[in-house]
């Protein structure tokens, strides 16, 4: 049996460790093992080694992280027949069963039996990972894993939430993104691609408004305290007919709810947090408040489609494998622009 | 110039008065003179006499109240076509103006220029009462004013939750119904007619809940405190699909959201207390809060089909127009059950 | 190895053969093993007997043909954990592949690699059938599998159809369904669960009507000639906003067409002529011809839970297995009223 | 009373005539007088003339054509406040009730109680045309009345199907174009804008097809014979989700319907010859034909955003209102590309 490099928990508030284990193997039909030739570094990765994640997801120590992960076939399973041995893919960030009502109805995240590997099972800051058939999308000749393993979980988050935006967006209405951060950043120009609608972006960082407009916001705010004020005015005093909010925290929600025009829907991206509104609010204006976790399988297939076409980019920044420490560091840090991506 | 009777507002915090006024007559080419079968008597009318919409609506004093009424055509203005004198009619309770975005895509209730008799203008608790051609919708012949004014308004509302809940309804979803009073009593109708999915209601009164059962709900809860753990064992530990909630305070909005399933749809009609959720719990379970304002015009002509083939219908108490104080009394004591009816 | 009886085809232009053969066993992880405690005997057998599929699906005789199946799962393969030995379960008609897009959108139907049981491999008259995990769906313990086992197939097809229908249906509108024998009688059970719409049924045999009448239409109407003057009277002179055809020949489209109001969507379901109308006449009126297939394995489930409920029933003789060209020839003589079952 | 310049309708098969009219006032309230800035000449202009409407509108001669209007409002009437003297406006082709369903659903084409100016009553070859308020959409500062006016019929058409297609295209769809003439050429920059989906465009000519690929057409297809094999080759044999004719006639629809994918959905807006498929084809594929007429006052009012925006262009031809038979000349001669304008 031949080893492979890991790196692992081994102990919360404890360094990551690199050490040898066993190349995994298909065992179930369905199995898939990817060779990893890009592994996102997030920041929920920090927060598992903060111990933020043990008790819900009760993972047994030490295990390997990482959950967004792109690669190329290294085997599969006896019932696989769609990808075969060499298709360059990017993997789903769940494994789901196939047969509950979510999954056979397209959706699922919500699978009522889905496995999360590099949260609850061992993940892909290694040199294989192991899937499902279900979890693996293949990628066009063009893309290279390590430069888009990000969009498998960050994303794949953004492209989820801007495509529900999207689909009520007519080119009369605005659309207003709130955080033009990792996942706004994304999400602005995946509304780009898929709606006619003007997109209004807010940040408090002049840097990020800036690159907002240059992958096509229509407008940028900075957002220096007048930041509803002047969406208000940019929307003729009504307010924007669809809102996504990418930061969820530190008073965005309240801000935000005020940029909302009558019947508006307000995406929730972002975390942290409460939304607190009355309930008269909610009912004379008619507003909605829409939530959104990550993307289903066919977002993701989606979301290749326009990495393929150039319509949605990531900045990444590389380490090599055996850098692991300092990659989590310059995150841990904020000197990342973009995304660290791992490379065995 | 002939006169009628008028109960009117003459100050807040005292009590109303009838008085003589002049009968309206049509000034612009689409006004329609109704003469009032019904007018209903609202829980909104203790609160404008508690003087609680004074500031928003700044409507001059006296003036005459009544936001839900129905009757015959009294008189046309000069560009009406579709309706003539002598026609039933039940009455949308806003004027609208026809021309903005939200009047020209059905979405009436949102008109940039609305005006609403009974709170910013004379109403219905009168002879008679002057509204517009986009307002009255013509009613079957096997209905009476006075037995479905009250529709015009509390049913309506009802009527628009109930319709936007059951969109997404299939034979295997559970929709939970919080409140069966007024509203929450048209509502279970309406959904009856509308949907196939198992409707479960819960109300702290166990007579409200017998009688939720008489009228179509699959499954009564009495919230005695152990509610939640109800439905969730009636759903399978999962909550409901959607919930309707024309409670909106006392706690009904913590308590709704632990009955929600992922993926779930929380309709907010009744209002009191804030929505108060933290985000990540809705980007976790991917929720949603829909809010619920008063029905279109549209959906008032589908009520009104509901209505004559008896598939809703609502208790009413009717009193003569100058017993108005006594309604109004019954009203504030919680003596009525169903609806107030004021019958010129 | 024990053995088991099926009808099989043996030659075309033959009759069928009963014949011993092994009993089916799971070979691949998600086969599932069904002992059939129902098989509907379906017009289609008719078509396989007389050679119309033998050049479409390549089928190698002999085959045990029989595509409506119900009974007890027998036996799994070794990744099945969703049901277990003794199940009482329904089995939808395609094994599909669970990965294409079709699949991974609850499009089942259209799956790029699905096989037919009863059409293009072993079917369900006999003792055991082969299926996969993907096809079975859990009944209720009311029901029986004799009784829904004709669900499965020509049920299915009518709830898919009606349910689509039902979609844009409003109290306002009314819906034709064209033809009340099998599966127009399931679809109009299905739109008057699903549907608050007016249900206009039109049918050649007044016996047909009257029972329409009897399960839920508001209005019947006997094909005598008339039937286009009728339908119009009876909705305004405007035509129906929907109409469900599961007729398809005969001239029934032509006629379907004037039925049908502006913006009228025509299901298809039933098939024989051709649709041919003027380009001229689609665009002047706006109206859309809508085709439907089979239901998915999401709308089986939903058939299931009416079923349970006693909202769709459908009449059933039933006849021992070895009585199976009784079955044949009294389906071939139109002596069949509802379904014949054929039973193990 | 001041009079104006009209070019009318005097007979059948006969020339237009330029005469003397009095200039149109309001009479009604909702009426708008606009000054016209361009009108577009159509090829309804030239059927008109041969006398195929004559039955159909009953329309009295002589009286005024031009039914594709821009300009500037001079007079209003009584009730009229949403635009006032000099706005700036294009003007949608019929003038609708505002008070039956359809028009209160925002579906106001298929009103009940419509006219059409330049077609069954006064039209805009004209210095000054009479409509109503409901039909007059104020257009951008940077837009030009003899630049748009084309769009007012031509290009709405185009706008309201590749609207309605764009619905379900995400960006693993084909749209396929058939016919980039003068709608099909708005057709493309509409679902451009639109939709993510890629865009195979086929036409006859290579001109027209070169220019599809101008203005953001991903493929195209001459079709030389060959159009079907080639739409099947550039969708891996599969067909194209959705498929919009703009042309309708000399086999389009039978090339087309071999074009479209399982599920497909095929939109008629060209028409000539029949749509004439067996229903076993549109059952066993499951696919819809969808009718498309002319867009609503909401979907003029998106096209001119944009057309603000510069999403939407058009080539002209302007011709002096004086020169009306040289543009019906040039037009019958197929001596125009885009859209020949008439300005006064």
């Amino acid at each position: 049996m031949s080893t492979m490099r890991a790196v692992q928990v081994v102990g919360y508030h404890q360094h990551l460790e690199m050490t040898e284990v066993a190349i995994p193997e298909p065992t179930g039909p369905f199995d898939v093992i990817v060779k990893i030739g890009g592994a996102g570094v997030c920041r929920t990765d920090l927060h598992i080694l903060e111990g933020q994640w043990a008790e819900k997801t009760q993972v047994q120590l030490p295990y390997t992280i990482g959950h967004e992960n792109a690669g190329w076939v290294a085997a599969v399973g006896s019932a696989v027949t769609h990808v075969v041995e060499g298709d360059k893919v990017i993997v789903h960030p769940l494994i789901t069963c196939g047969l509950c009502r979510a999954c056979r109805s397209g959706d699922d995240v919500h699978c009522e039996n889905s496995q999360f590997p590099g949260i609850d099972s061992h993940g892909g800051y290694a040199e294989y990972l192991k899937t499902s058939a279900r979890s693996v999308v293949t990628i066009d000749d063009a893309l290279e894993p390590s430069d888009i393993a990000a969009l498998a979980d960050a994303g794949l988050t953004a492209y989820h939430a801007a495509a529900k935006a999207a689909r009520r967006l007519t080119p009369r209405d605005r659309c207003v993104v709130i955080g033009a951060g990792g996942l706004g950043h994304i999400g602005i120009q995946v509304l780009k691609a898929l709606s006619p609608a003007e997109i209004i972006v807010v940040d408090r960082n002049p840097d990020a408004v800036k690159l907002a407009l240059a992958i096509g916001a229509d407008h940028g705010v900075v957002a220096d305290g007048s930041q509803v004020e002047q969406v208000l005015e940019l929307t003729g005093g009504h307010g924007a007919e669809v809102l996504v909010d990418f930061v969820g925290e530190g008073g965005a929600t309240a801000e935000g709810v005020q940029m909302l025009r009558r019947s508006g829907d307000y995406h929730v991206v972002g975390y942290g947090e409460n939304i607190d509104v009355p309930t008269i609010d909610i009912v004379s204006a008619e507003i909605n408040f829409i939530g959104n976790l990550v993307g289903s399988y066919n977002d993701l297939c989606e979301l290749m489609v326009l990495a393929a076409r150039g319509a949605v980019t990531l900045h990444t920044a590389k380490y090599a494998l055996d850098d692991f420490q300092a990659a989590i560091d310059d995150l841990d840090a904020g000197r990342i622009r973009g995304r660290a991506i791992l490379t065995p």
